[in-house]
């Protein structure tokens, strides 16, 4: 029963989000022997504007 | 003092929305005596190009 | 495919969890028509000493 | 490592999350003596529709 | 600068956490080109009895 | 009505925590006028196998 949350920087392609959720999702078959069918992959993309590091926003850097 | 956080593939209709404020408030006063002047529900609607199961989007399925 | 993240003040007992379980995945059901195998209930049940509101923790109040 | 994430109501304008950003981080190693190299702030912003208090939507008061 | 946050049901063992790490790691390196120093992963062990599926908590079943 | 979700490495002192929690409700106040009475600060503590950095988990490093 696995959710995995992943938060980036900026936009990913389609293409990116389909093999990061086929690879993340076998990661977890895998390593923790869990089903695919109960793992959900929930992609956030966050603008520049919205995350900061090292007390700065990156759409400043 | 709770907060509900819900995550929904696709979007929802303002009633949609409206309603599950309203029974999830009320289902916290009801089941765990918490009182709705404390209770936060936040919607977050999840584009199906950034949801994955069973290793695969639900934007190519 | 919704995900219910509900974060509590203090602890709920087995009885409370899983009434609240039952209502959420029925609301979603009922109000958004979303079939209860694809809703994920988590409950998260954080310390007095963890939560803040006003400015100060509820293990102060 | 920490990691800071702010849900607002409606949006902050780009100098009050810039602020913000500089004064959690700053909070941070001040209080906790956490290097602001190693600080994240995610900032969500949350329309009307999607968040409800008192069981009612923002968007409806 | 991803963050991915694995929620899973029960626990993992020390050697899982590593593993799934270093490979969560890897797949963002490789399929979206996020350096390593920037991606943490935060993982959170959810007991059976505050996970709920198909409005039934884990620890029922 | 901010929600600040803070995740840090480790513990942190009932003091520490509590001080967090006034600067991160003032902050709000002072740089985005959000009024103290609805601004929830949820800390959560990650222990140092549950965190993972550069593909390594801190209780390795």
């Amino acid at each position: 029963m696995p959710i995995v949350n992943l938060k980036v920087l900026g936009t990913l392609s389609d293409e990116q989000k389909r093999e990061l959720t086929r690879r993340f999702t076998e990661d977890l078959y895998e390593v923790a022997d869990k089903p695919p069918e109960y793992t959900y992959v929930v992609i956030e993309e966050i603008p520049f504007s919205n995350w900061g590091h090292k007390g700065k926003l990156f759409s400043d850097m």
